[in-house]
């Protein structure tokens, strides 16, 4: 189907990776599988982090090469470090994405490295990438551009000079996430205009968090600062255990919705996207789906943008 | 407070009508009070309709009675025909709404009239009114004008004849509501945008629900288009109890937390609303509340436009 807009499910790396349940590989599978089904053409299937620190992500090469093998899907891979992009590259992933703290705090706090040393980190991994698989898209979003819970505000200047950095390092898409849920419509619109001036068309995804209500208001936004990709995933997973009724990414189903009633073409079937939920909900009993559109089913008379 | 948007309260009403329940007078009262002294300057308070079909309603004459005794707040009271109207007036209602159906099965189901025998209640209403209460403004706020459950799509050019038939009736302002969270953000603003191009600033309240997630992105839609009136309800009251998960109106604190955010001045402090949350929760057990701006808490640095 044709699609005017690319919507990239990051649910089985951004949800699984704060829930303490590990998900089987199969079920896993399944759930790629049944999104695939549905239309999405981009997933963020996995992280390559070490093990140890993330059994969640115990899989990632054998869920990278399985998933690779569904006809037409780019099988996207987090990775945090050259270490993790070798791996990545290794197992077949079709385009990697680097998370870049956008505050210096949240770099110390997260990788232990300044970002000026992740900078560096990301010039090496594109290096490797451009000897070892030249095909391969590198992206680098830089996560909490929009409000640090460490720092609190951050400021516009430098997450644009972040992302003019990351690009200047040989990214080919640079994005920008709301990674703890502070954006508001107003900073999104402002902040992704400004990087779509300075980078033009290496403006990557809008990956904003629902935690406070506001994830679709955001991502509209953005889509009307001339953003066309954004990221999201199936039930809304990625919220904080420790913040009950706190939701993490926005809701594949509700944002696809949203663009579809818009008249926005996804390329996905929004039933076949809510039944997909259902091996969601089996695999990961007792943790909280979010998503408003599957309880309440689609409107009476509803004709998808894709189907009009 | 200073305010750029007017966010009128409907909780009491719009929240309170679909729950088996029946709050306590008192907890209405302690409910409304905890609004006010958070800065609502407005709050339907009420549904003046016949006891035996809305027990939830009885005591709606004490509640606006006691209401009209907090300063500078605008008790705004429903009213389906004249018996209620004249009900209202007599209680001391400082301002009436009048939902009027946008297609004509959900007239026919809902009040048991046609859309143009509900103009002609209207325009009595209003003749009512002039002689007995000239200074009382009347909102005729038309339902489902956004899809509807029974007739699926409404059409456009209907619900903008039937806004400008009401303004002919007399009324002061007139609104449009999202009653089955059927919106989209683009129909939103080609509606609202119609409306003001045709009635200008007597364009009434968009009362928009968030079923399907999209309340907010409708809301930011509809400011966009020139709104600057919002119904919402505080814990987002207002769901359908027989679809679970499919919640009713935008809470009022995620709308005011995403205009202040955003720069726009609500008037309202949002961390006494959402204490406010509590007097709901208590009086209210075992009813779904949402909204997400409670669980998660403020943004760390977080300064309201209030207080810039």
């Amino acid at each position: 189907m044709a699609a005017d807009v690319l919507i990239s499910e990051c649910g089985p790396r951004d949800g699984l990776q704060i829930i303490d349940q590990v998900m089987a590989t199969a079920d896993k599978l399944a759930w790629i599988e049944a999104m695939h089904a549905a239309g999405i053409t981009e997933i963020e299937v996995c992280s390559f982090v070490p093990a140890h620190l993330m059994p969640q992500m115990a899989d990632a090469a054998e869920v990278v090469a399985a998933s690779a093998r569904l006809a037409g899907l780019t099988v996207l891979a987090l990775v945090p470090n050259l270490r993790g992009a070798e791996a990545a590259i290794a197992a077949g992933a079709h385009k990697l994405t680097i998370p870049v703290s956008g505050s210096e705090q949240h770099s110390l706090a997260n990788v232990r490295r300044t970002r000026a040393a992740m900078v560096d980190e990301v010039a090496r991994i594109v290096a490797m990438r451009n000897e070892r698989a030249p095909h391969v898209p590198i992206e680098a979003n830089i996560s909490v551009a929009f409000g640090c819970t460490i720092a609190g505000p951050v400021p516009e200047d430098e997450v644009i000079r972040l992302s003019l950095a990351l690009v200047e390092a040989g990214v080919d898409i640079s994005g920008l996430s709301d990674t703890t849920g502070m954006a508001n419509p107003a900073q999104t619109r402002r902040l992704f205009t400004r990087l779509i001036g300075e980078i033009g068309e290496r403006c990557g995804a809008a990956h904003m968090h629902n935690t406070r209500g506001l994830g679709l208001a955001n991502t509209l936004a953005a889509f009307e600062a001339g953003v066309r990709t954004f990221d999201s995933s199936l039930c809304g997973l990625g919220g904080c255990p420790h913040a009950p009724g706190a939701s993490g990414n926005v809701a594949t189903e509700d944002l696809a919705f949203m663009f579809e009633a818009m008249g926005v073409r996804t390329g996905i079937d929004l039933e076949r996207l809510i039944a997909a939920r259902a091996i969601v909900a089996r695999a990961l009993p007792g943790v909280p789906l979010y998503g408003m559109l599957a309880p309440a089913g689609l409107p009476l008379g509803f004709v998808p943008a894709s189907a009009r």
